[in-house]
């Protein structure tokens, strides 16, 4: 344990300034709503990495591999649970973000959505894994409009 | 379907045009290999959020919670799979990148590293499932030495 100790510290000290919330000071930090915004910006960039080989292929823009399908349809089943964390109260007004201030006063509204894409997309990993090419097309849609009615509501435009 | 092919037509331009791989010609889209560096740095990212805690943890400077640490093990153990999908020919010499080039030349070897950060992941998730605590921090310390030697090797300093 001594040795993993010792080789571990420097990459335990920047993780640790980077990732502990009120553990850092310093005026260039950034802060916690700054820190979760980005946090939510890069599960979004993984989600939208994944979902776009699917789309194409649920919109027959690129040939049905059920493999390859499945295998990011059951990325988007582990990713989209993690979201929910990466919009704390901290991060209401936080600069750069295309979330629309109204949410905060639709919480609830707002948390029902996003469990339904995590619903959604944990339905479209199952049904991707069986291979039906037309299910899983059609739960592809199904999850892919389970974002549009949150960006609908909840999302400034580009 | 016709209707959710409806619903979903503006969200599916959006993501085709942000994620085929040269369905694009505009001068103004990043490249194949700009757009696997954008989902690299946003899979460590993502990695680095729920490791930060795990790492207070294991450090004893938050006090272990067996049910979330298992949760971003889990976590960790899902996405460190994705990387490797982040590293094609494609984004050899991409600007903004602390890759060091000599990895294009020790491919063979930055694959083994990135596997052993895989395996490492994955017997940390089964370890933390068991919610003892030393062999869980030990797991992390582990996992987190496959980090750092990889980064040793193929990460500039900061």
């Amino acid at each position: 344990m001594r040795a993993n100790r010792f080789l571990f510290s420097s990459l335990a000290a920047v993780l640790i300034s980077m990732t502990v919330v009120g553990m850092t000071t310093a005026a260039d930090q950034p802060t916690p709503g700054e820190r979760a915004l980005k946090y939510r910006k890069s599960l979004y960039q993984v989600i939208v990495w994944n979902f776009g080989p699917m789309s194409a292929m649920a919109q027959d823009k690129m040939p049905f591999d059920p493999a390859g399908f499945a295998e990011r349809a059951q990325r988007i089943a582990q990713l989209t649970p993690m979201l929910a964390e990466s919009y704390p109260p901290e991060s209401k007004g936080v600069a750069d973000s295309k979330l629309k201030s109204k949410m905060w006063d639709n919480r609830a509204d707002f948390d029902a959505k996003l469990q339904d894409l995590v619903d959604e997309s944990a339905k479209l990993a199952q049904v991707a894994k069986t291979g039906d090419e037309a299910a899983s097309k059609q739960a592809f849609f199904d999850t892919a409009n389970a974002c549009k009615s949150c960006h609908d509501e909840y999302k400034a435009d580009d």
